[in-house]
């Protein structure tokens, strides 16, 4: 069982070095054999279509992308202030942008969706969770900024890890001051 | 002449058709054949290499989401406020929104450019003059809002429209009421 749970795990790995490396066209049951170094037919035994070998994926992305336990305990901690949401908000731009082939094949299979409708269902309940986890966790810390700031920072963040990933406009700009500047405008 | 200008720019919509319909590996000089309703070795004729064919897909995203020149009129002849950049901004968001095909299809070259840097060069150089251009605009009309600005607005705006057209995290509250809001936020 633990030894499936590996297995399990790394074939989800080879899933996004896949999307992130060829697009999400290129996100077959074979190529992520290819890419875990597996036998032919591997992934089809752990996620027997391509809709649970992409909810597979979506797992994996949201634990890749999870903050570190000990990094929300000692945040945990602190008296609740912007400078602590711009803590927060720092470090889930370096988390993005550190995990770069996670945060792409984030990207590829929301682009996916809009080919695929299909797609859609599962990655808005998906992405719904992790909205109301973090407009929960943010009242919880007694952080400013409720629903609408928080889906603000979502695009704004979104949009700005983009650019970074792909072809920035203006790659000069630390990325601190980009975040900087949007807290000092977008929280209330 | 003006009937390979024509066809040239017919292919191109093919393209982005593609592009948006199929990812960007489903670029190929046979699909936009195939989707333009062309003898197959067609676009291999206008477009001789797939960088080629790349570059007049970019030049035709430009005009499909440029600005109407009697909008741009119109506008020119009011006095410069942050009423009249909203508006701006809200044209921008439409356009993109409506143009579905189209900005799907820039987003899905940006990713490209992320897994091949010789796709980033040029489409760093094409976004740049976008900005400069907008940058110049922005000043040339008196408009609030500077470099900085106009950055933290593309990162915000391409994160918006992105979340809009695939799989929206909160799709109930209206497109107007975000722009409000990071105009109100970033606009110093």
């Amino acid at each position: 069982m633990a030894k499936n749970e590996a297995r399990r795990t790394a074939l989800a790995d080879a899933g996004i070095s896949v999307l992130a490396r060829e697009g999400s066209r290129g996100l077959t049951h074979r190529a992520v054999d290819a890419a875990a170094g597996v036998p032919t037919g591997t992934t089809s035994n752990y996620f027997r279509n391509r809709e649970a070998l992409i909810t597979g994926i979506f797992e994996r992305i949201g634990t890749r992308l999870a903050p570190r336990a000990d990094d929300l305990e000692a945040a945990a901690r602190e008296q609740p202030s912007r400078e602590l949401f711009t803590r927060y908000v720092r470090d889930i731009v370096r988390r993005l942008t550190t995990n770069r082939e996670v945060t792409l094949a984030l990207y590829e299979l929301r682009l996916e969706a809009a080919r695929r409708p299909e797609l859609a269902a599962p990655l808005v309940e998906w992405q719904h969770a992790a909205f109301e986890a973090d407009i929960a966790f943010n009242e919880a810390a007694g952080l400013p900024g409720g629903r609408r700031e928080i889906a603000l920072f979502h695009y704004a963040i979104e949009g700005f890890v983009f650019d970074r990933l792909t072809s920035p406009i203006d790659p000069e700009t630390p990325a601190d001051e980009v975040i900087d500047d949007f807290v000092a405008g977008l929280l209330r």
